[in-house]
């Protein structure tokens, strides 16, 4: 039985890499590449795996919601992705990168019953991003 | 080829199980343990997989949608799950739960030509629970 | 300007007139007049009209969403209306006498800058009411 | 890691099959048969699995909207499907067979560096196809 | 008190002025004027305005639903607007127009308890379409 | 007769006023008031209002739409609202002060048939801002 669970955060980014020319980042990110960074509101869904306890639950909510917001909202909520994170210092923060960040910092020292099973963002309803795990 | 068919119900619950106290109940399932009870508008997606027919359908719609409401929705929509079904008598009706009921429900006799894939129910967009078939 | 915050709660209830026979009652609110009741995730738009202060802002949000929280949501969320609820023991809690009992517990002691502009209750996606103050 | 890219287009088709009796189709295809027709807004999610590659990006999303513009889009949007398009002369055009119009349409000299994973067409909310590939 | 009740209807159209040559038509209305058409599915909110009643409802649901079927939706769901109503022979059905002809079908022997209060349409969730009466 | 039409667009901000120390900042901006910024994806709603011509319109959607992307969208589509707009060097980037902004900057020369009636702004789907002109 999977238990997919909806959060969400606010983040701003920009999309430019220093190995290209001003020229050629621009002609690959487009308006992502504005100095300056724009940013999004994402959804972040984490689907969780296992079976019911005799309590009727895959997984204790609160305790799933806690380990969330310790290990991805406090590091993504109301950040500046390229500023606030020292993985995006070497790393461009599109989202594909985000989604793998997000998967790093949930498998180590996964303590839940149920297990990872898979994360998915959404930058915009037009673009989702799944890792299944 | 999968149909992910939508539909939708209202219903009342109250999570407790006997076995705990009324301390334990608390900290265990939060308000949703409020004496008298609360609600939800259910979603509830149903998948079925197979080949269109010469007539281009995997299913006929109005076949698959007759045996949910006479197996599932006249079940559930608009009661309270706990005094209306008998499997919530000694079962707490999580949507963990639910999700295992209308499994239940639709498996035992199912007589559609494409198989029953998957049952998903969302108690609100930020829980969905999904169950492969 | 007008600011729209949109708040959500789940609660449960049954659509009965005690001044009403059993088959009347029946006819005129159909399913919701199951006995044990049923429920929905009710959506909660309070508007707030005002000028921006010096600092941008209509409303400071932190005070709106605790007087939202400490008047309405403590009253109604994860609640049963007909039995949690003292207002609703001779008025049927329909969502026209709950959109009612919003506007009162607001009004009353309104003590914020912006003005209470309206309030709006959704109990499904095909049910929207609104009263303007 | 999949990406999810969503489309939307809004075309017009009527369901009938020759080889069926006026009132056959009717029974089959209910208001859908109707002589002239009626239409939908769809929604179209292509999804494609890649890794990203050192410029953090699993498809060049420009090229991706460009090919799906240029193969699907340009032949169904504001389209009708039984008059517009030749593969709906002798073929029913429900969503199924929609479905594997737009996989086939993508299938034949796909050559984006992903690999095109599954196709999903909703017809409204309440009705989704997906093609796992 | 407005309750605000949402209905949904599928219909194809095909928008072309015949006053106008084949080229003023293609830059007036663009891909909307596709000789075969398209279709879309259309969004109707009809707003109602009044009292609770002693049972607490503004308008019986049920009475109100029976209306907008019989007057609206039995006439324009899974059709073809130019072709199967006789208002769009010698009109063009934009949305605009199609909500004035909602407007005009709603309006004669209105004869429920609450009074009319709007009608809005949405195309898609890009064009919505208000009137306020 | 109100035409509401949907735009999008995704920009970063900070919200800081100069005026205030860092603890006051934070007491009020909260999270909003990380140094380097965060971001958003805002909707905007454009509402105008006139009477159909005789080709059924409102308002013509390719003028308005190149109206709204060249003084509106343009200027705020993937920006740094505090770097990148003037406007926002003095004055804190609130969702409140944005929709003045966009008021302002459709407002003047506005040279459309049908008038400007209302600008909406929705940060995320809790928050709206409407301005009625």
């Amino acid at each position: 039985l999977l238990l997919t669970r909806r959060y969400r955060f606010a983040a701003s980014h920009r999309l430019h890499t220093p190995a290209l020319s001003e020229e050629e980042n621009w002609r690959l990110y487009g308006k992502c590449n504005n100095p300056y960074g724009h940013g999004h509101d994402y959804v972040l869904d984490v689907t969780v795996e296992g079976s019911p306890d005799r309590n009727g639950q895959v997984a204790n909510r609160a305790r799933l919601d806690e380990l969330i917001r310790d290990r991805v909202l406090s590091q993504l909520d109301h950040k500046n992705l390229n500023e606030d994170r020292p993985e995006f210092r070497a790393n461009v923060p599109t989202t594909e990168n985000l989604a793998m960040l997000v998967r790093t910092l949930l498998e180590q020292d996964w303590d839940l019953r149920p297990k990872l099973s898979a994360v998915r963002i959404s930058e915009t309803d037009r673009n989702t991003f799944t890792l299944q795990i």
